[in-house]
C-alpha cells in the first residue's frame, strides 16, 4: 500500500462533470488500496473572475491580505466539491484548508513561501481511512494568524511539499497534457513523451519555457527528493517521472539532449556604451535589476575601445520595469543607452553533459535556416538561443530534427502525443 | 464616538456596484467618528450557487462538514470585496473569517449554535483604525477545529453576538425593507413604519411571519441587551428600533396592539379519536413531534365522549415528518386518525397586555369577512388565528383596519412605505 499525492489543475476540474471524473480516479487509486491525499486548485476560471470582481469594487485593489482572503475561496471550494463526488462514490472524504492542513507560509500575500509542512490533522484523517482533500496554493503565517496564497505555481508547490513532509511514495502532477515532451508538441508534431526526466534537466526546461511544471515545484521537489509523476487527468497514458536515478540511465548515454524548450515571453535588453573605466559600472546594471526584482538570463558582456556593452533577456512583462530602473541608475552606471526588443525568443537545448560539439551543432544549425543569433549561453544543462521571434518555431523544429528526439531512446514504444494541445 | 456592528444581507451585496454603494455607507459612518464592524452575507444567489454545485458533483451531497467548507466560501469572498472596495475609498479594512473574528460554536454542520465569541482580533483591528469585516454565518468549532455553519438567520445572528460581545453602541440590521412595519406592505399598502418595537412582540412577530428578522437573532439580543436597529439599505429612512425601553412609552398606551403577521408556510396537523384512558396518550403525541424535531405551534386539545381530538400548526415542511413520526407510534398512541391540511395560514395580532376583549374584536373580524376559524389562541402577547390561506389576506386587511394600525401614534410623520417589496 503505498501514499499517494494527486494534484489537480484548474482545467482538470473546469466543471461538475470534469470534477466528477476526477472523483473517480482518485477512487480508483483508492480502490487500490493506496492512501490517497489530493490538492486542487481553483475550478476552471474562478480565480480569474474573482479577481474581475475585485476589480469591480476597486479600481486598483490594493490590499493584498484582502486579495488572499478573496482568492484562496476558489481551492476551498473545488476541494469541497471533490470531496463531496467522493462522498457520493462510497469514499469517505475530508477536505481541509492550507491553515488546517498545516502549510505554514511567510507573511508576503500574494508571494507567500512555505516555511513548514506539518500535516498532523492530514494523517489523523488518512487513518480513519479519509480521502484527504487539501486547498493548494494557501497556507498560514503563524506570525499574523492571516491566510497567505503562494503565487504563481502555488496548488504544485503545495502538492511536491504535502508529499515531502508525508514522505509519499509519489507526487502526481495530473495536468491537460500527456507528460513532459521533448518539445512543445504544438511546433513538432513529432515529438515524444519523455519516460523520466531527472530533476536539474527539468528545472532547465521548466526555467525556459516548459509549461507543463512550475521551476518552484521542481526545485522543492529536488531538495527533499520527491518523486513527481507528471499525468494527463483526461487520459491513462503513463507520463513523465521527474526524478534522478541512482543508476545511471542506458538511455543517458546513446545522447546528451533530452528536450528543446522555447519561450516566447522574452525580451532583450541592451545597456551600451558603459565606459570601462571602472568594473563596479557593468556590476551595478545587475544590482539595479536584482533591487527591481528583474530576472536576468543569458547576460552577455562585451568590452571593446574602452566601453562595455551588457545584453541580456528578461520576461518580456519585466523589461518596462527593467529599463525604468536602469535609466533611475543613469548617473551612477554612466551608459549611452539602454534598448529593449520585444520581438524575440529563446531556444534551449536541455540534456546532460553537454559538450562543445553540440554548441556547435546548434549553431550550425541557425546556420542553415538561416537564423540570426542574438545571444547564445552554454552550462552542463543548457544551450540556450536568443533569436527573433518569427524564426523561434523553425528553429525548434530544425534543433528537435537534427537531435533525432523523435526516435524512442530504447525498448518501450513511442507514446504518440495525443493531449489537448495547451502548454506541454 | 460610537462602535457600530452593521449587518448586509445578500441582496444589499448583490453586485459589485451594491457593494461599492455598501462600502460608502460604512465609510459615512467611519467618517463620522465612529468605529465600524461590519457582518456580510454572502452576495446575492452566491450560496444557491454553490449548493447547485453541490448537487451537480453529488446525487446527495451528504457531508454536512463538506458542504459547510463549501458554503463559508460566499461569505468570505463578499466581505474579502468589500474590505477592498473600502480600502479604495481611503478607509482601511479588514476582513475576517468567522474564525479568526472568534465566533465559536457547537460542532453540528449546517445549524451550529454560538457558544462563545473571543472577539480579540476584531478589537486589535479596530484599534488599528480598521474598519473590521467579519464574515457571517460561520464560526469555528474548538473541538473538531472545523469550520462550521450557522443555519437560518445565521449572519444576523453572528452580528448580534458580535454586538454583544463588543458591547457595542448599536446593531444596525441593513436589508431591503425600510423595517418592521405594521403589516406586510404587499398585502396592506397603508401599513406603517415602526419606530420601536420590544424585543417580546418583535420575537413574537418574527417568529409568526415577519421575515425582516430572525426569531433566533432577536432572542440573542434579548437575551445580551444589544439594541437593533433595522433599516433600509437602499435608502435613508430611519427604520425601526427593536429594543426594550425602561421607561414605558406614551404611543404604547393607546393601543395594545402593535402589528398583524401573518405566515402562509403552515400546515394544519390533527389526531383523532385518542382514546381518553390514559393522559399519556395525548402527551406521547407531542413527546413523538419533539423527538422528530417538528415544533408545534397553537395547539388543541379537545376532550369529547372519551376520545381526545388534538390539532395544531406546523411550519408546512415538515407536515410530511410530523405524519411520518406520529404513525410510526401508532400503537403507543392509539388514534383513529392523522390528518394533514396543507390550505391553511395563520394571522397572528402581536401587542402588549392583550385582553379579552381584544379576543373579541378578533373573532368578530373574522365573523364579518365572514372566514370561518380553524384554530384560535392567546397569549398576553398574542392572538392568532389559523385559517385557510385563501382567506389571509384578507384577515389581515381587516384586522389592520380595526385597529387603527394605520394611523400614526404620536407627533412624528407617519413614513410612508416604500420598500422594494420582498419580506416587510
Amino acid at each position: 500500500m503505498a501514499l499517494v499525492v494527486q494534484k489537480y489543475g484548474g482545467s482538470s476540474i473546469g466543471s461538475p462533470e470534469r470534477i466528477r471524473r476526477v472523483a473517480e480516479r482518485v477512487a480508483a487509486t483508492r480502490a487500490a488500496g493506496h492512501d490517497v491525499v489530493v490538492v486542487a486548485s481553483a475550478m476552471g476560471d474562478t480565480t480569474d473572475e474573482l479577481l474581475d470582481l475585485a476589480h469591480q469594487v476597486s479600481r486598483a485593489p490594493g490590499s493584498a491580505r484582502e486579495l488572499d482572503m478573496l482568492l484562496t475561496s476558489g481551492e476551498r471550494i473545488s476541494n469541497a466539491l471533490l470531496a463531496i463526488a467522493l462522498t457520493d462514490l462510497g469514499y469517505p472524504a475530508c477536505s481541509l484548508s492550507g491553515p488546517q492542513a498545516g502549510v505554514f507560509t511567510t507573511p508576503e500575500h500574494g508571494y507567500a513561501r512555505i516555511v513548514d509542512v506539518l500535516p498532523t490533522r492530514v494523517r489523523q484523517e488518512l487513518d480513519r481511512g479519509q480521502v484527504v482533500l487539501v486547498a493548494g496554493f494557501q497556507g498560514l503565517c503563524k506570525d499574523t494568524d492571516d491566510v497567505t496564497t503562494l503565487g504563481r505555481g502555488g496548488s504544485d508547490t503545495t502538492a511536491v511539499a504535502l508529499a515531502g513532509a508525508l514522505h509519499a511514495d509519489v507526487c502526481e502532477i495530473y495536468t491537460d497534457v500527456d507528460g513532459v515532451c521533448t518539445a512543445d508538441p504544438r511546433v513538432v508534431p513529432t515529438a515524444r513523451l519523455l519516460d523520466r526526466v531527472p530533476y536539474a534537466q527539468m528545472l532547465e526546461l521548466a526555467a525556459h519555457g516548459a509549461k507543463v511544471l512550475m521551476p518552484r515545484s521542481v526545485e522543492y521537489a529536488r531538495r527533499h527528493g520527491v518523486v513527481v509523476h507528471v499525468r494527463s487527468s483526461f487520459t491513462d497514458r503513463p507520463g513523465t517521472i521527474v526524478a534522478d536515478r541512482a543508476d545511471q540511465e542506458v538511455q543517458m548515454e546513446k545522447t546528451a539532449v533530452t528536450a528543446v524548450a522555447h519561450d516566447r515571453a522574452v525580451a532583450l535588453v541592451s545597456v551600451t556604451g558603459v565606459p570601462d573605466d571602472d568594473p563596479i559600472r557593468p556590476a551595478r546594471v545587475f544590482r539595479v535589476l536584482a533591487n527591481a526584482g528583474v530576472e536576468v538570463d543569458m547576460p552577455v558582456h562585451k568590452s571593446t575601445r574602452g566601453r562595455v556593452d551588457l545584453s541580456f533577456a528578461v520576461a518580456r512583462g519585466s523589461a518596462p520595469a527593467a529599463v525604468a530602473a536602469l535609466h533611475a541608475a543613469a548617473d551612477t552606471i554612466g551608459f549611452a543607452a539602454v534598448t529593449s526588443d520585444h520581438n524575440v525568443g529563446t531556444v534551449s537545448v536541455v540534456g546532460d553533459a553537454l559538450t562543445a560539439d553540440i554548441t556547435a551543432t546548434v549553431c550550425e544549425t541557425f546556420a542553415a535556416l538561416p537564423t540570426r543569433i542574438r545571444l547564445l549561453t552554454t552550462s552542463e544543462l543548457r544551450i540556450s538561443v536568443l533569436c527573433p521571434d518569427t524564426e523561434l518555431d523553425r528553429a525548434v523544429r530544425a534543433l528537435h530534427e537534427v537531435f533525432e528526439l523523435s526516435t524512442p531512446l530504447t525498448g518501450p514504444p513511442a507514446t504518440v502525443y495525443a493531449g489537448t494541445g495547451r502548454g506541454w
